[in-house]
């Protein structure tokens, strides 16, 4: 067996839970019909791109001399497309932002690579709140860092402060938040965000250096009515934004995002240094010029994202009735319910006997919960609820 | 002054002499009208992308569901997709090629990367030959590997086999090829390419494990007349080809190519999930899907590439008279010629009072060389012969 690097095939072999549910759905659908299959594992958004990028696309296409849409642009991004960005967050945000604050990324997923990457140094480690996306551990090993995790507030999934408070220590380079977040879909509330910046100003004076604040924030503009989330960069100077349009605009497979860099940081021009040289590292080149041209005309702009409330409401009323307890999400497109047995890989294992593909909660650093993505046809949750109302029988 | 990555600010903020000449050149347009300013520094395809990926584009955006454009897709590409590409190339080169032998990938910079992460252990190096991409050593870095090179032979520029033996040592992991060359246009013949594996194939005996041979082929279908490219893994099996469709359909900003693993070496499956691995840890996620639906389409047509044909006859031609010694280039669109002084970059800086800029040999670890990049267009070339001309006689 020839050396390879073993960390690698590892890495590459290892079949996520997600994964094996893909396969197994697929299986089934071929026995029983992919309609009564109720796969609820991915999170890829349902709801169709808006009609804008569709015509944006075609009218470059029909108008705009080749080159300008297939050429290299510079590796931090087309000056002109980085400009309609900043304005567009200077308007809806209140705070100046130049095209130089901005670099342009193959979705969220590149820029946290590059923000890690451009911030550890040895021995550095950041902290994340479980529950958690996990690839963030595979990014900050590859970026060789130490990932330090924050167990659960699982009330109401806000953030545990005086457990933050603990886990940051002298070698934290950053904090990690993703709100409205991904499994749980909890909002941090204008208070929690408050308290964070107040903690991590304290800490970054008592460690006399930056503690980072990483807002990796796709889920943005999927929020609930009596929510709303709080542009973390007015309250807490040292926070980077990791932003992604797969899925405001319903385009996760244009891979297509940025990183915002705070301008007021006295660091800004050598993190920006450090995040095109991260970049260049990392074998970035730059985003993909055809999408950098739409999004110079369509950011700003959302899907119609009404189908995630919809399906939301109908799953928490039956829920309610079925005898799952739940905190109700106040954004993005996941309810993660406590599961009816302790054992949340033994629980998902039997609702595949129901054909519901569920995600356990483990795999997002929080046991005891199960992950269902309703960014899906609302028909397949109505076709679903008998099946969770049988699954949740079993249990009585 | 806060701690980041200092590898990271570096690699950032470090100019690369093709950055400065473009900046020079933005400044001197400025002053003089950009006609008049004789770019010859990048490797930006002038001949425009052909009508089929136009109109192919238009296409999918008017018939397809949105979502089968703009979703994600499997890690590795679109079965699809991967299945065109597979049939493409064993129609092309008589080797049978199937899907799972493709990773697709955001251009050949993220192949490479790819494959030296996925190949590196701890300890390993890779051989490069002069001269040489000069990203290879920023990629290479940051696996982990170590580098060495061969010298350049300059008389014709194809492999100097003795030199390349030498390199080779028990740390050797991989020799990377590159050929059409960026930066000479040599394209290695048959006969070079049959040693090259007779060697490689006796090193791999002597040390006990593959040498692998990654073959970094933007270039492959720019070819002048009387040159043929050979297909390596026709001739050496445990070839990776890292190949980007930027150069032969002109669509560089797109950011897409595929690695292919060979599927003979018994290491195929262990490296796919290596690769795969790989690409996860860099935050690939997926190549963008919008243009793997094209490429479905696509992939063997070219631009038009008879423009770098006749820019590089009239460079040759009028060189000839002003007193330049050149390696005639076979593939690729770049022209090396010898500088006119031992210092490569004191003549590159005297051509810039001519107004031409040059990128000085050094660059790609071949001294006393200078590149032009002829991905230009004709009135460019025309128009500054008399330059080239006027800088030759400075030295006489």
């Amino acid at each position: 067996m020839t050396p390879l690097s073993e960390e690698m095939v590892r890495l590459g072999s290892t079949r996520s839970v997600i994964r094996e549910l893909f396969e197994f759905g697929a299986r089934r659908s071929a026995e029983i019909g992919a309609e009564n299959v109720f796969d609820f594992s991915l999170g890829n958004p349902s709801a169709p791109p808006p009609r804008i990028v569709t015509e944006t696309a075609a009218e470059l296409l029909s108008t705009c001399d080749p080159a300008a849409l297939h050429s290299y642009t510079s590796a931090q991004g087309d000056a002109s497309v980085r400009a309609a960005i900043a304005r567009d967050l200077t308007a809806r945000f209140s705070l100046p932002y130049s095209p130089d604050d901005l670099y342009l990324t193959m979705g969220a997923a590149a820029a946290l690579c590059c923000a890690f990457k451009a911030l550890t140094c040895p021995g550095d480690s950041f902290v994340v709140l479980a529950p958690y996306f996990p690839e963030y551990q595979v990014f900050l090993q590859a970026a060789g860092a130490k990932m330090t995790v924050v167990p659960p507030r699982t009330r109401d999934f806000q953030i545990d402060l005086d457990a933050l408070d603990r886990a940051i220590d002298a070698h934290t380079k950053g904090v990690v938040v993703n709100s409205p977040n991904n499994p749980s879909g909890a909002v941090y509330s204008p208070e929690t965000c408050k308290q964070l910046a107040d903690l991590l100003t304290a800490k970054s004076e008592a460690y006399g250096h930056p503690i980072w604040l990483l807002s990796d924030e796709p889920y943005r503009e999927i929020v609930y009515p009596g929510a709303e989330v709080p542009w973390l960069p007015a309250l807490y100077r040292d926070t980077l934004v990791c932003y992604s349009y797969s899925k405001s605009l319903s385009i996760p497979g244009d891979r297509f995002g940025y990183l915002l860099i705070p301008p007021a940081s006295p660091d800004a021009k050598r993190l920006s240094f450090a995040v095109a040289g991260a970049a260049r590292s990392l074998g970035y080149v730059c985003a993909p010029t055809f999408f950098q041209r739409i999004m110079e005309r369509c950011t700003g702009y959302t899907a119609d994202l009404s189908v995630y409330a919809k399906n939301r409401d109908l799953l928490l009323e039956a829920f309610r009735s079925y005898g799952y307890s739940c905190v109700p999400p106040q954004g993005a497109f996941y309810l993660f319910p406590r599961t009816l047995e302790e054992d949340d890989g033994a629980f998902c294992e039997r609702a595949r006997k129901f054909d519901l593909l569920l995600v356990p909660g483990s795999s997002f650093g929080c046991p005891g919960h199960m992950r269902i993505s309703y960014c899906v046809p609302t028909e397949r949750i109505l076709r679903s609820l008998p099946a969770f109302q049988a699954l949740a029988q079993t249990y009585l």
